[in-house]
């Protein structure tokens, strides 16, 4: 026998809270309430099963549905001591949705079933208020017209007008029946269908209606955003009413049993006397705080001092809510005439801050294990901690939107060039660089500002990554602000702001704030740093960071790095000495002009590479040659050019040249990474030079044997990778040679186009590693330039054609396939090669867990990201081995 | 018995022309015209087992050689009735190197050998001729020198001078043995080692020079040029000498066996009477004619007139040599003293226009099979026949070099500017198209050039793509010339010319040249037409053209093509008026504007398609959907852009911040293709409704049914071709119901991004067939821009990098394992999938041969490639076949 309905009530319970598939979030906590003993109106759910039969039966519900309804409609009844549609004392009830997953305000809700002509009068009788019984009679006719027979809710508009001529309080008994004549014929009117009077036909419209609602479009739309199967259904809970606005002693209210903000270990929430659920939720009314502590000015009585007993017997029960869920709640009830009701328990959302503080302080008592504690946190959360934040209860003028292309947030004057950004930061001026996109020449701009803000490029553009690099925030294609720089305008949502207005920036949201607004720095609280630790005792991956300058390092060290995993050579040239000594070799005239130029190229890298050595003091460094093409490092066209020709002594005519010479339609694809090494292999010998001379060095200084890793970026072809390899090891003999003594060390390539995935098994006989540049990867795979697809991979979201940005979240079926393949390929003929990531995606947490089911060894990704990374890794291991289990 | 030496000579031989791998071609042709007892001076061949077993034991030659080598002398010296180093009748040897394939001029030879002082003496006595005797001593011990003892050649330089003196005639005995000796003397001083009197030593040391000179750098270059193993080793055959400068009965000369221009079944070929072979190679004095027929103006008696009872022995000889060897001979000869002698024959090179004459008439004689014929001619050649050519005798002033982008030559004055080229046209004036790049705006000046010549693009740049389609020569990437369209001048090869200069260009070389060149024209014979039918009836593979408008699709039609492959839509708005339409679209205000922009757009593509479906008459026609970035439809920054915002009455601001808006920084891989599509449905609604109405209208017409194939470019993700086909399918209804009657039609993508080729068995769910867009997936698969490419794409091959631009032939270890893939996979899920080609490589031979094994149904290339592609598909069938019985 198929049992559709599970009742709930009285003590008792069809169903726990693990009944979650078939009683949805809210059936099976009020069930597992209803069990605990404690207040919850009784009721009955009738199963997600239910749903599903009416979807697939071309909207029929079950057989024997019916029959069952009914038999514990007698059942509330009888716990109730009321009756359906009775004269005397009429069971009023809610029909609510329940879906597995929590979907806030996407399925429809019917409150106050029951009501008629005939049980109006007598709720008006038994609670001696016209208003109270025939208010919610009006509602509730206004509520169901609409929901379940799909009546426009404008029809009701030119009736409640002339009700609002009479203050409520002065309706008489036959005003409210002319009133509610008036309502029910409207309906007739419009929908030439009568308003049912009998409640068993309102009961099934109302089910009727909750079931159709899982497929109402904006439900459709949120579960594919959250990725919730449309198989699941919902179910429907049909409870009976208590209600919370019948006069003084009356209130309704939500309670957290912590604090949500901070963790903090106290009851924590707000009510309202004297009011239905919806008015908390319609905000139409302030709220109270629930406790003393709460109440910071004083003005609104805390439920602490306003229903002191029944207080302590909701604190009692949340403490109980809590130990048994063994995770902080929150909870919905609802005091009538001073009798507390439960309606609803479910986790609690919080801040990251107070996510760690909870999970720590419940592990640390026992209450839950230490993997436990570490499931619960989502990792990118913990980036909010780590850079300051906009103060939360701050309001906020949006004058503008972009990507969040580098978190956290920063308030300046708007500055439109580098050398304004220097030259306030040298008066100790604070300001926000405002620039159409930035380039290598801004970095020195980039430091001295707060934050960044471009026009164009996308999350992983020149600002994006250097500002995450910096731990500046940055948001990037904020294409909808028009500046020029000649001006020194910026025009963003019809306000035309100035050089040296002030705006704060949340490179978190990707908005733009108009004037300085309050922060909160960040704290990296014990709880955090005992999380962290136990993530780290129980991953298998290891975590590296992308970094160059000593700073960044350190700072990636501070966090808890275990190795560079990806020094980007060319970034040790932003600079505009630097950039200079780039400029001579590639506009060099002779031999010699351009020997000089890279003689001094490498004294600055080994200069550069000793510095890291001595900072990582023998971890992994993974130092990949020159990658971008020659262009990037010459000046633009127009005054830039000149000034550059001036200060270096050469013919702008000539730079001018060598700029169309180089002029490359599609940089990304253009002459880079290993094809530049193939075109001036002198570029490799100076780089391997450097390394190598850093490492007898190094090995010299700190005592600590240096161990580099090289990688040569862009390989598809297996002899690319040799014809470097070759050079690196004659360099390498030479230099031993010079120095007497031996070096050990690593050349590898990266895997970031298809075709060295496909030939992996090739490359790894000259490969001891690879290292996934999925940036790189997913561009090539797709043939999508990260810098151009901002515009249509929205257009791409919008229509449900992709899910997920392939550029933030790594594209399993197809990058991930080639990844796959890669690993699998080069460990064929390498079973021992190392392999890692050093992409974007190396930082977010869903990619990582696809990098620990492919088998890498470590992920690297920017300094801030390394706690995240640290965190994701180790759930990811978790994840995995219960995979196995399972 | 291991055996080493295989002898020829007196009518027997131990070896025929089938041993090319032992005895290599020449010691293999020798021994086969020996067998058939041709007039062959005897020797012996040391075969190249002895050259691997030199290289495999640190250069030792093997044992028991030295026996066998000195056996084989006797029977020469039996043969010949000399001795070897004698007194009397001395025997003189060539030493000549021998590979499997012809390598011309890269290993040693060493002629003369067994001179020394006493049988230089004897020499002189027995030809009565100190100057013969002497002279090849000296020669011999130059040439020994050089090639076995590695000396400069320089050293002999002072005393040649002194030598000269005195008139060769009036040297006396004494003084050509002051000479000898000089040059002896000279050789010790410089190499501190005697030149070797006994002719033994000169033997060894000459065998050991030859093998030796397999591994020298020039023949290391030739053969990772043409794909020769460096294992084969070489042959040493050790022939007696004859000499065809012993006075005035003798000569030397080469004779083919077919005139190689033409294919003509007569005698051709060339000799200098009184002459060693090397004075005819190197060029000092002008050969005469073989025949009187051949003798043009008179001056130089042919052979036939001088030695007329050598020259019929010559031609009965030829005759039997073409029989035996069913194939073209080249034959060299001397004759010594009124003795004809044979001293190589092999298949004789020829152009294509003679190729095929001689393949078809030796088929149609039955000397040959049809497949055998089909088997013998290069396809690539063909494309010579297609195209006006310069006249091969005419001198060349090469003036700068580029990309041979399409073939054929022109002569033309030089214009720097579309317009006029388009003025001089229309007054009759043939010009050559001069610009940095093509644009679609260029269309008209292309059209009315006679070819194109641009400085920047690669083989597949707009330029070279569209100049292909109409069958126009063009060079691109000519980047050592700079022009200034401003001055109207060209600056190359240290020349200024301007604009109305003549120059002619030979896009099939990539040569530019001064002035104007004779032309030969195109004349498809009647041998031809055959050959090619004969190859229709062996292919499995159809053969298609990519081709838009009329012209071209009608030249497709004659040269064979069995549908259009690819339309390119895109390509049909390459006109002024038209391209204005795209513009109002892309420029336009509101939906008003933009649904006008559409409708024109939409009448001028149906009639495009209906033009297309008469033409084709049934025939499969390809549609591709809109592919390129909407950017390159603006005009450029500058006066042109205003002059287009003045025509079209737009403000030019509002052009300039749609280019802003457009511009990508790798267009390459931005916002084209499906991805166009999903920004902008109704650009689908619009293509899609243009094609139905006119299949409607075609069918109508001509009565036959027209089945459009309707493809999506640049595919990624599945869910991009269902919204696209979704699409599709929509107007294909609404069409339908509009006319009352059906319409079959096939969607389908191109498979042009390695995604696409991993997700084949999902996108094959609503994709009816694949097309392969080999030139987007060899870019993506390798990262690499086709536009961008040229420069190090040559230092790589230069390198050694690779063997072949991927370009050109596909990349078979990596584009060619996608392709793979994507069929498998394709057909996994759709096992009667339509397989097909679209790239440039669907006109190139060793691609089409690919494609046979990957069981592609089609191949389709541009127009003037159909020919080149339906001879290649027949070879692929015939070779895949092959391999199957093999």
């Amino acid at each position: 026998m198929k049992n559709w309905v599970f009742t709930f009530g009285g003590g008792k319970a069809e169903g726990t809270a693990r009944d979650r598939d078939r009683l949805g979030g809210k059936g099976a906590s009020l069930a597992e309430m209803a069990r605990l003993g404690l207040p919850v109106p009784p009721g009955f759910t009738i199963s997600t099963e239910a749903c599903r039969h009416y979807y697939s039966n071309d909207r029929q519900l079950p057989d024997g549905l019916k029959r069952e309804v009914e038999a514990s409609l007698e059942t509330l009844e009888r716990l109730t001591g009321k009756s359906f549609g009775g004269k005397a004392k009429p069971l009023l009830v809610s029909v609510r949705s329940g879906s597995r997953e929590s979907m806030p305000g996407m399925l429809d809700t019917v409150l106050n079933l029951g009501l008629n002509d005939e049980s109006a009068k007598a709720l008006a009788e038994a609670t001696g208020s016209l208003v109270f019984a025939y208010g919610t009679y009006k509602r509730f006719i206004q509520n169901y017209a609409g929901l379940v027979m799909d009546a426009d809710p404008s029809i009701f508009e030119d009736i409640a007008d002339e009700m609002a001529k009479k203050p409520v309080d002065e309706l008489t008994a036959s005003d409210w029946r002319d009133l509610i004549d008036a309502f029910k014929q409207a309906v007739l009117d419009e929908m030439e269908e009568e308003f049912p009077q009998d409640p068993f036909d309102q009961l099934w419209g109302a089910v009727r209606a909750v079931m159709k609602s899982w497929m109402n479009p904006r439900a459709v739309t949120f579960r594919s955003l959250h990725n919730i199967p449309a198989q699941w259904g919902t179910a429907v809970t049909i409870q009976a009413m208590v209600f919370g606005n019948m006069g003084e002693g009356s209130a309704t209210g939500v309670a957290f049993t912590r604090n949500p903000a901070t963790g903090e270990d106290t009851l924590y929430g707000e009510y309202l006397p004297n009011a239905q659920g919806e008015d908390v939720v319609a905000g139409l009314r302030t709220p109270h705080p629930l406790t003393k502590a709460q109440n910071g000015n004083g003005e609104l009585t805390p439920m602490e001092d306003a229903m002191p007993v029944t207080f302590q017997e909701l604190k009692e029960i949340a403490k109980r809510l809590e130990n048994h869920f063994r995770e902080m709640q929150d909870i919905e009830f609802t005091v009538e005439t001073g009798r507390l009701w439960l309606l609803q328990t479910r986790d609690g959302k919080r801040t990251a801050r107070a996510a760690i503080g909870i999970a720590v302080a419940m592990a640390e008592k026992g209450l839950i294990s230490k993997t436990e504690a570490l499931r619960r946190i989502d990792p990118s959360s913990l980036e909010q901690l780590l850079h300051p934040a906009i103060s939360p209860d701050v309001e906020r003028t949006v004058i503008g939107r972009g990507l969040p292309a580098s978190p956290g947030a920063a308030t300046g004057e708007i500055v439109f060039t580098s050398e304004e950004a220097v030259e306030a930061h040298s008066k100790g001026r604070k300001t926000i660089l405002v620039r159409p996109e930035t380039s290598p020449e801004d970095i020195h701009g980039m430091h001295a500002s707060e934050g960044i803000l471009t026009i164009h490029g996308g999350t992983t553009s020149h600002a994006a990554v250097v500002a995450r690099g910096m731990g500046k925030p940055c948001i990037s294609g904020a294409g909808s602000i028009r500046i020029s720089t000649v001006k020194g305008t910026m025009l963003t949502g019809g306000r035309t702001l100035e050089a040296g207005d002030v705006i704060t920036i949340d490179g978190t949201r990707g908005e733009v704030l108009l004037g300085a607004l309050p922060m909160v720095q960040p704290e990296l609280s014990g709880d955090f740093a005992t999380l962290i630790g136990w993530a780290d005792d129980i991953r298998r991956m290891k975590v590296r960071a992308n970094a160059e300058p000593p700073e960044e390092a350190r700072t990636a060290r501070d966090f808890g790095a275990e190795g560079i995993g990806l020094c980007r050579t060319e970034r040790m040239f932003n600079d505009e000495e630097r950039i200079r000594a780039v400029r001579r070799f590639i506009l060099a005239n002779d031999i010699a002009e351009r020997e000089e130029a890279l003689n001094a190229m490498q004294a600055m890298q080994k200069a550069d590479f000793l510095h890291l050595f001595e900072i990582m003091g023998g971890l992994p460094v993974t130092i990949r040659l020159f990658d971008p093409p020659l262009h990037e490092f010459l000046p633009r066209l127009g005054p830039e050019l000149e000034h550059t020709a001036q200060s270096m002594g050469i013919d702008a005519e000539r730079i001018r040249q060598r700029i169309e010479d180089l002029h490359e339609i599609n940089p990304m694809l253009g002459n880079r990474g290993v094809r530049l090494a193939i075109c001036y292999p002198e570029m490799i010998d100076m780089q391997a030079r450097a390394i190598f001379q850093a490492v007898m060095e190094a090995g010299e200084k700190t005592g600590e044997k240096v161990v580099p890793e090289i990688m040569v970026p862009l390989v598809a072809y297996e002899r690319e990778l040799k014809f470097t390899k070759d050079r690196i090891d004659v360099v390498a003999e030479a230099v031993m040679a010079e120095w007497g003594t031996g070096i050990e060390y690593l050349v590898g390539t990266m895997i970031e186009l298809p075709r060295a995935a496909i030939r992996a098994d090739k490359i790894a006989e000259s490969s001891e590693f690879f290292s996934f540049g999925t940036n790189d990867l997913t561009q090539s795979t797709f043939g999508i330039s990260r810098d151009d697809a901002g515009l249509y991979l929205n257009e791409y979201l919008r229509k449900g054609v992709i899910d997920r940005d392939p550029f933030i979240t790594i594209d399993v079926d197809g990058v991930g396939e080639f990844m796959q393949m890669a690993a699998e390929r080069g460990q064929k003929t390498r079973p021992d090669i190392t392999l890692g990531i050093c992409g974007e995606h190396g930082g977010e947490p869903a990619s990582i867990h696809f990098c620990e089911t492919v088998g890498l060894h470590y992920v690297s990704c920017s300094p801030y990201r390394v706690p995240v990374a640290r965190l994701a890794a180790a759930q990811a291991t978790l994840a995995n081995g219960a995979d196995e289990r399972a």
